[in-house]
């Protein structure tokens, strides 16, 4: 893989991926990696990551500006050239406070919607012809292997199937959105090589996951990561967990 | 059943529920059909309806007017008075055009997911009061019976599992997003005798449906009004179509 980008690269699971990213075997770490986050200047974490290693490349993204997309665009493809984008990674997200349905509040449902899942379906138009260059430039990947790959972080907490426990409107509809807009992108992107998939990233122990998340952010990240390394034709359009099991919707 | 309220409640399935419920055996129609919709003064059909059927009260209510949520509940619950709701119809709804993910629209994401799934949260969560009324009412009803319902009217097109089309980003993922709702709904209202369900009303010959849709209005709205009536606690926060044949999400 040459290049990749992942939104919410700062903190929690996006500077977690990074991180396990960088350690894998040196022909698996990609030559670019475009990290997007809120605010740069404050990323102390990522800069210090970023003076380490030359292939990271941090760039400004607030989500919900929904304006940028396009200009932002243009700042990744002056980055990874010809080669295109080969790993989209729709991870930046919030969370929303639990509350059942006396307590449920309209700001929240669209807010949440907005960053969770208006936000990762309109970066992945905008990216598009990144994506289609590198899934090109990558023709000749073995037969079933996913030529340029889209992940939308999603949560288990999007599952119908999987909710015993109710409340949390705003979180759920907005996973539960994002999941069914990955398997859109997988028809709609029938025949370029181009993969979606949608993965629960488990209970982490970050800033939205909280101390009481029975996962570690390092040990989490590295099984995620081993799990969208791995990602083929065959996970298109699914719902799995950070080990790559498949999910109920 | 005592009481009723539907939303969308001029044309298309709204209009078509009315006519079907009060073309029902006469124990069963309701004594108040509380039919919201944007434009009453426009509403000749459900106008001329309501001057046949006194038990038919038509208010105002623009589902993306959130603020008037409370004020319109208020209304409602100046006419039900103590007997309280025994069933809300989640009815009002907007359709999308189809679009594949390279011309999908923010905006477009946005107002549909106010409309079609933040429009059926905050209005069950603002009429609550008054099922819960009703259910308290209909305390004897029979073992398993639902003693209130929440109907929300989703569509196949939020089903994960059935989506072999792609595109229509806007309406799947509001649709999906009120399928997960509808689940916390039914977890959170636990103990209540308040069931919820999402009813796929199929493809029909509504403004919405268009010209080429399968099923006639007056058909599909008596087969929906059919399996609506016979919701029981078995049917709790699950997805059926018109006939009441369980769908997967």
């Amino acid at each position: 893989m040459k290049s990749m980008l992942i939104t919410g690269a700062n903190r929690g699971l996006g500077f977690g991926m990074i991180k396990a990213i960088l350690n894998q075997p040196k022909e698996n770490v990609p030559q670019i990696i475009v990290a997007a986050c809120r605010k740069p200047d404050e990323a102390n974490e990522l800069q210090a990551l970023a003076a380490e290693n030359s292939n990271i490349r941090i760039l400004q993204l607030e989500s919900k500006d929904l304006d940028r997309y396009p200009a932002f665009t243009k700042e990744v493809a002056d980055i990874v050239k010809d080669g295109g984008l080969d790993l989209l990674i729709n991870n930046a997200g919030i969370g929303s406070r639990f509350h059942r349905i006396g307590m449920v509040k309209s700001d929240e449902l669209i807010e949440t919607f907005t960053v969770n899942t208006v936000g990762p379906i309109m970066l992945t138009k905008n990216i598009l012809p990144l994506l289609k260059s590198a899934a090109e430039k990558n023709a000749n990947a073995p037969q079933g292997a996913a030529k340029a790959k889209i992940v939308n972080i999603s949560s288990i907490l999007g599952s119908m199937q999987a909710n015993t426990d109710g409340g949390h409107y705003s979180y759920r509809c907005s996973k539960a959105a994002v999941n069914a807009a990955t398997v859109s992108m997988k028809v709609d992107l029938k025949g370029t090589g181009i993969c979606a998939v949608c993965i629960h990233p488990g209970w982490v122990k970050t800033a939205m996951g909280g101390p009481k998340a029975p996962l570690e952010v390092d040990k989490a990240c590295k099984r995620l990561v081993n799990t969208i390394m791995q990602i083929s034709e065959e996970h298109n359009g699914g719902f799995y967990d950070l080990d790559g099991k498949k999910l109920a919707w």
